[in-house]
């Protein structure tokens, strides 16, 4: 039998250039890059287990991932060695040993996404990838209204994109939403304990159009109920979001 | 006699792809991008000065150009065409009409240059166009002793790269330098009438030797009058600079 070692990496990533998280064929992901950098590092396949998904375009500050190597190693060297030979837009933030039962998805307790917003008639170019221009001036109190009718366990069918996977349930618990103005930014800040696919853009696309004044915050108590997915509820471009933090 | 209307510009630009401001056969430049624009909109070449040159993956908040245009147009008509015809990593921040006799380059009177390090063992990836990466812990202090040595009005040619034009003096006035520290940023803000080629990147480069204790603060005084450039003053890398403002 041999002995495995579990590690916790935090890794943050610019998803420009990447065909998101998830390895698949043909493409490059974030997830085929850190494979590629362990198997130069340890002479084999490692698999690198993710927290989630993320979209093509979209940004993670904070994901989290596990995966076990066959000899034990310094967590700061397994750092360096993984930066060193990754590009410098995913880079390992942190690592650590792990419990050997630790989980990165299965035992998740709090996600957090920040969707980043510019709201000013001309965005500056150094932002273009990191925050979704809207020019239309958005009104922030009525999107924290409508985000009021979001918070709790609920099934988010409305506000969820159909996955190419089959789904056990689509209920889920969202903790909080903070929505932060400071100048021309606003800032978008959700907390749950999981989110369906495209969920985190389709309701700060919602909540945008609540901003916009193109449909009332009274709505959206209707939409949830509703379970059905509608045009009212559009989806956010991917370079405004980040997952920001996943706690355990 | 026709009559033109001059026009100032203030431009934000991402350098990263652009090889300078200024335009060079064979490659592409913000000030060829602009014409480039400009020609669209006029139907034939509007030539744009410029408050001075950036190089090669330096960026700008707060360029400044003017130019003639051959009829009245409102200026943030010309801002909004400009824009529309731009690539999204320059934009024109503000368009205003100008004195007839108004100069880009020959009346300014301060310009701000912004140079940005992050300081710290990793860098998250979204920054790495935009600052500087040092891992080696600066000594903000020190490079504050040394920054004092460089104010006034001085010769400056020990801080400066050997033009491919032929300058009249390399004597310049820097009027102030701050250092920030906040966290892993450092930023250096130099503020002064003008600058001598690489002159920012210079004194940026031989800030962050200091800062790392590899050569002492003292030692300012005698490299600036030596008007000898030496191998104590390297050449800060493009991505941390910025030209922050210039004012008339």
């Amino acid at each position: 039998v041999i002995e495995l070692y579990r590690y916790k990496l935090t890794i943050a990533y610019d998803g420009t250039n990447y065909a998101g998280w998830q390895i698949q064929q043909g493409v490059i992901t974030v997830q085929s890059e850190l494979e590629r950098a362990l198997n130069t590092l340890a002479g084999k396949l490692i698999r690198v287990y993710g927290s989630g998904r993320t979209d093509q375009g979209v940004h993670a500050r904070g994901q989290t991932a596990h995966l076990d190597l066959p000899h034990k190693m310094p967590p700061s060297d397994l750092r360096r060695a993984m930066n060193a030979l990754l590009k410098p837009d995913i880079r390992v933030m942190n690592a650590r040993l792990a419990a050997k039962d630790f989980h990165a998805r299965n035992n998740v307790k709090i996600k957090e996404y920040r969707y980043f917003i510019w709201n000013s008639q001309i965005m500056p170019p150094f932002m273009r990838y990191y925050k979704t221009h809207i020019k239309h001036n958005l009104d922030v109190s009525d999107m924290r209204k409508a985000a009021l009718f979001l918070l709790g366990k609920k099934d988010f069918a409305a506000f969820a994109a159909n996955p190419k996977y089959k789904l056990a349930t689509t209920i889920r618990h969202i903790y909080s939403i903070t929505i932060r103005k400071h100048g021309s930014d606003i800032v978008i800040i959700i907390k749950g304990n999981g989110f369906l696919y495209k969920m985190v853009r389709s309701i700060s696309g919602f909540l945008i159009r609540v901003g916009r004044k193109s449909v009332p915050a009274e709505i959206t108590g209707n939409i949830i109920t509703s379970k059905k997915r509608t045009a009212l509820v559009p989806t956010a471009p991917p370079q405004g979001l980040f997952l920001w933090k996943v706690q355990y």
